[in-house]
């Protein structure tokens, strides 16, 4: 163990200082604009953290975790979250004090913003996009990027109505997934949709009421895998999209979907179908079903 | 309208009162045991209601909403929530003192519970069945219903260690979908498994180490249907499931899974495949895919 690998000696025990304020703050939007940090909580967090940052440092980039906060049953349960970052060690009443939530398991690590530009996310040629037009709940929004974390997204982008993605909340739920996908934060639509078609990406928005049902579209593809031959040509197929092609998906928000003006823009309206009686599927059900089907599509 | 569907004269005014301290209690599982009756928040919750009341008693049987309580400008909005129970009028003050949520949108309805035995969802022949194994998490339990009312399944079925289902955080998240598909509660899981087997119901255990990648069996079943003569026979595929067999999908707690025991007694495990790198999905993003793939395959 090299020095830079040895916890700092003196053991923080006051709930009150101000370093704890400072930290505490992060749970804000505001302090973390002003600071461009964010707060993983909980082992799970803190070990993808530590992760990304050993990646970055290793390509010869800047690192990602700026200090970590551990209890000494933490490191003794975790010692490799003392191997990346010299940790401080802290008191679990500490440790509460700093963190957003009741239970913060004896770990918390304060981040410096991840966030990719949407530029060079559209150079590397994505085959799978997750875009957050206006999702507002920040459950919803980690439940999103962590599903397409699973779909093997290569990117998810929220747009600048949506939930703030550093929100301790949104942080927490996506488990871990943060730390492993680009992420575009505060994009215009207008804009990212420009961007896509410059990229020859095909925008799918998910809508109740779609021009297509997910079906259909699963259908065609599994047709052109299975059985080529198969396949009627007419008019109508050959305005059908593609699952198997490059494609970003549009996400609305919670309680109006997404608005007139982005669905007038999107290249196609797609539904998931409804096969019971559930009037409407919660978003992230929704963004899973669809994730899914595209990523079984391209990988077919 | 008929004296049966007129308001009840009195304005309930005291948030102190008898009734209002009786229908607070039902945000606990021993009230809630005791009168064997819940709480729907919200006009989705008590309209969904509403609606199985009356579709019950038409049918000739026993109704489910016990009262209705309404605000002033809930029943102005909604009128028809004042068509099927006499309503009883409350000051917002008074509801938000009966409810268990800051913000219960103006409606809330006590309902006597509505679970359906074992014996009765089988003895319908079901295609499909979500099986909750001690999913502990209110939302995730909400959220899986939810799911399961949109892939059209038959019935969701919680064992006897899973969440309540009364529970208001868990009735919530189901937006009404536990109004709308029958609900078993408190079946031990080797009774399940043994009843199932008599049904001749698959048993498929969602497990990250399954035998079968869903991925798979979805590619066997869309093969048999668009291309039956690309199909070749070996001993690999006659052990593999149908997932268009009638099937009970079972999902396990959110932390520890599904018990050894279960899995070997379920015939078949199925892993949904993580194409990025989550290291484990969530039991409502899981159960999502599943069961829309068993959807997808049932209704090909």
């Amino acid at each position: 163990m090299n020095t830079s690998e040895r916890p700092q000696a003196q053991l923080l025990t006051n709930p009150r200082s101000d370093r704890v304020r400072e930290v505490a703050k992060l749970a804000g939007r505001s302090a973390r604009q002003r600071q461009e940090s964010f707060l993983a909580e909980g082992p799970q967090a803190v070990r993808e953290a530590l992760r990304l940052h050993e990646a970055r440092r290793l390509a010869g980039g800047a690192g990602v975790v700026e200090d970590v906060y551990l209890t000494a049953e933490t490191l003794a349960r975790y010692p490799e979250f003392g191997a990346v970052v010299p940790p401080r060690m802290v008191t679990a009443e500490v440790l509460a004090a700093m963190s957003s939530t009741v239970t913060p398991q004896g770990a918390l690590a304060v981040c410096r913003f991840i966030d990719s530009s949407l530029a060079s996310v559209l150079e590397r040629s994505p085959r799978l996009i997750a875009v957050l037009v206006e999702v507002r709940d920040p459950g919803n929004a980690g439940t999103i990027l962590r599903a397409a974390d699973s779909a093997g997204a290569d990117a998810v982008v929220l747009t600048s109505g949506s939930v703030d993605v550093y929100n301790p909340k949104t942080v927490r739920s996506t488990v871990g997934s943060l730390f492993h996908l680009p992420v575009v934060v505060g994009v215009d639509t207008r804009d990212l949709l420009t961007a896509l078609a410059g990229h020859s990406v095909t925008v799918l928005a998910a809508d109740g009421y779609g021009d297509w049902n997910l079906d259909e579209l699963q259908d065609a593809s599994a047709a052109r895998r299975l059985a080529p031959s198969s396949l009627s040509v007419n008019e109508q197929d050959a305005r059908k999209p593609f699952l198997e092609a490059s494609t970003a998906w549009f996400f609305g928000n919670e309680a109006q979907g997404l608005a007139p003006e982005v669905l007038e823009a999107a290249g196609h309206r797609v539904s998931v179908p409804i096969y019971g009686s559930a009037e409407s599927l919660n978003v992230g059900t929704a963004a899973t079903v669809c994730l899914y089907a595209s990523a079984r599509a391209q990988r077919g």
